[in-house]
């Protein structure tokens, strides 16, 4: 079996076992990003996904594999051979006479175990087509492999959805997973901005509110109303800008403690800190589609070696050269050293994807982590909104208290005698004139 | 003792009496203001004033009386006459030497029992001043007559403090009492005017609140936000409009239950109303000066008469001319008539001056009963704004209670699983390549 040479990789993902573990290994995620708080992983996740595959069968990509199983059964017909696999599907056959090489078969690599059948008297079967490359990534077609379990089932984890690429309706273009999950969190990021400003839009209406009252509460209008009444008019006049204040107040607050906060939340670093993980993770998928030309290459250079070999043997054959068992002999050399370099592909290939795997799975869950926060973050923010608009309604009340207190106490008696005492002209009656 | 022909005036004031009653009299006030909703008074008073004046004195204008006690001293000197009366004070004195007339007699008319003293045998006696009449209404000197009483004690009532005019400080005119009165009424309706004012402008910042308030609700900004979290910011932003509502049924509340009654409160004809107060009371004045000048014009004429009489007498005496006796009777009838006219003149002012007394009680009762509604009106007015800022801040808080609720109901979880299921790429993870 193989052995990946995969760095460690710490999670804290309790992943539910869906494939039988056939190794125990540790895979280290490369990127800890600084501004978005990752948290260390440590847990131990088994590489099982990495075995998933079904024992004897080849892959190739897609289009090629069709092609290159007609190929196939063409030459395995003109070889003779039949085109059956052990499990009775069809597979590609590939030939291999190197009976004392220690390069490793094509077919079924992962699963032959040590002193296998020679080559030779494998037969030439058809392959089906199990695997579709898509964009440089390798997924089962449906229906076939095992049944894939969620990694976090019932809970709709970014880590269980994103796998494929998001194709473009207008275009050819299509967008990766992850990217869809970081423009959500930029779009997050604008929609705190978008509040932060709303939010500012509702201080400056305060402000000019209280501005208003402020300016109104200074009118000399009644100022000449005197007594018990002119104090309750007094009074009231001077509530507006007690309610003024109450609006300023709740202006302030709103702007520390609810607009400030979300437009600085998370800061500028954030973005740039999304953008590092965009590029790592597009580096990754560069990396794979770069393993994945090599795989093609590789294939291509295979498929030239085998039919080199092929029509040289059936040249032998029918004597129509002069060529040499030495011509043959380098021949199936050339064509095993394709072999075992497109062995050598497909499994920097398959490293690399897993590579990615991981880190799509890191990368997916801190995304998910941070919309989580930012959700409760806002909700918390919002929270303090609604209280400070509570507290406002609250005190607003209070500033009619004094008014209610005063308007009790108008007293018409109590205001005449004092009108009447600052002014009266005379106590003195008239009296009759006398002659 | 004299009998007045005076209206019937019927009160419903409970007047205490100040002097003792000489005669029951019923006297009816001729104004019935029509605005100003005056009750008709129903109560009998009796004329208790009118019988204020202390036997035995007579009274001049004041400064006409200081001259006129000057030369009748003279006279009196002259005639050799001594100058004390009854009550051992100085008394004006005038000879009368009609013995079978049925003229009053000038001194003391109204308290002079039929068959007195022939006026012949009457002392000539000095008046001290007891009285001064002012812009032409008559007081007493302070410290002289009865002490009075206020009409209505402890109450500060207008009918007991605005009987003399008010001078100004400036010039050399003065203001009637009641003007004072009247003024504070229409400065009164300038009030609630004001204060309607005030209230309006209340109600247009309150609209300015609103608008910018509904405005604000409609924005845009995140409402990309979705989710739970989506539906909180959605019922905040709708919020707004709903405060919006409530300010604008505020703002219409002030308009239709505060403002426009403090406009509109007595109307127009309450103006109008208090002019024809103003004129009627200013009418009376007039009269009371009309008479007041007749008094004064009877007085000289008396004296002149009177002089006319002493010349012709000292003559006959001196026999410095062949006057007749036929001569000095005339001049004497003629004495006598001048001194009648007198006393009627005298008897005019005094009717004029009592009806005008009447009629300031009822008006500025009335003045004072208004100045009461006035208050109280506008007390009750002032408490529904102050109802309607409690009931505002009450349905303001009301409208923050939704999105509360919604940001209580904000699940991370739950729009993790509405996102994903919307934006999803693929379930299907990626497997190894085969070869």
């Amino acid at each position: 079996m193989a052995a990946f040479s995969c760095k460690a990789v710490k999670f804290s993902l309790p992943f539910s076992p869906h494939h039988p573990v056939s190794s125990g290994l540790q895979i280290r995620s490369t990127f800890i990003g600084r501004g978005l708080n990752v948290q260390p992983l440590r847990a131990r996740r088994r590489c099982r996904y990495l075995c998933s595959q079904t024992r004897g069968f080849f892959h190739l990509h897609k289009t090629k594999c069709s092609k290159q199983s007609r190929l196939q059964k063409h030459l395995s017909k003109m070889a003779g051979q039949p085109k059956t696999s052990s499990t009775g599907q069809p597979v590609r056959a590939h030939e291999t006479r190197t009976s004392n090489t220690k390069s490793r078969q094509i077919e079924s690599f992962a699963a032959l175990p040590p002193g296998s059948v020679s080559p030779a008297k494998r037969q030439i079967k058809e392959v089906k087509e199990t695997k579709a490359t898509i964009n440089c990534v390798t997924f089962p077609l449906p229906g076939e492999g095992p049944e894939q379990q969620l990694l976090k089932p019932d809970e709709w984890s970014y880590c269980d959805y994103f796998w494929a690429d998001k194709k473009d309706p207008q275009g050819a273009t299509s967008l990766p997973g992850f990217e869809v999950l970081l423009q959500k969190q930029l779009k997050g990021k604008q929609m705190q901005k978008e509040m932060s400003e709303f939010i500012h839009e509702r201080t400056k209406i305060e402000e000019e509110y209280a501005k208003n009252l402020s300016k109104l509460s200074l009118s000399p209008l009644a100022a000449q109303e005197e007594g018990t009444l002119g104090e309750a008019w007094t009074q009231l006049k001077k509530s507006l800008h007690d309610e003024a204040e109450v609006h300023l107040k709740f202006a302030n607050k709103l702007h520390t403690e609810v607009e400030k906060p979300l437009l600085t939340f998370r800061g500028d670093h954030f973005k740039k800190d999304l953008k590092k993980y965009d590029h790592h993770m597009a580096d990754l998928r560069k990396q794979l589609a770069s393993r994945f030309a090599s795989v093609e290459k590789a294939r291509k250079a295979l498929a030239d070696r085998q039919k080199d070999l092929e029509v040289k043997t059936q040249q032998l054959e029918v004597k129509l050269s002069n060529k040499t068992e030495e011509d043959i002999k380098k021949a199936r050399r050339k064509s095993t050293q394709a072999g075992d370099d497109l062995m050598r592909c497909v499994d920097l290939y398959n490293q690399t994807q897993s590579k990615w795997f991981e880190e799509m799975v890191t990368a997916s869950m801190e995304l998910e982590k941070l919309e989580v926060e930012r959700i409760e973050w806002i909700q918390q923010h919002l929270r303090q909104y609604t209280t400070l608009r509570h507290e406002t309604d609250m005190f607003n009340q209070s500033t009619v208290e004094p008014v209610d207190q005063l308007l009790q106490n108008v007293d018409p008696s109590k205001d005449r005698e004092l009108w009447v005492k600052e002014n009266k002209t005379g106590e003195v009656r008239p009296v009759d004139m006398d002659i």
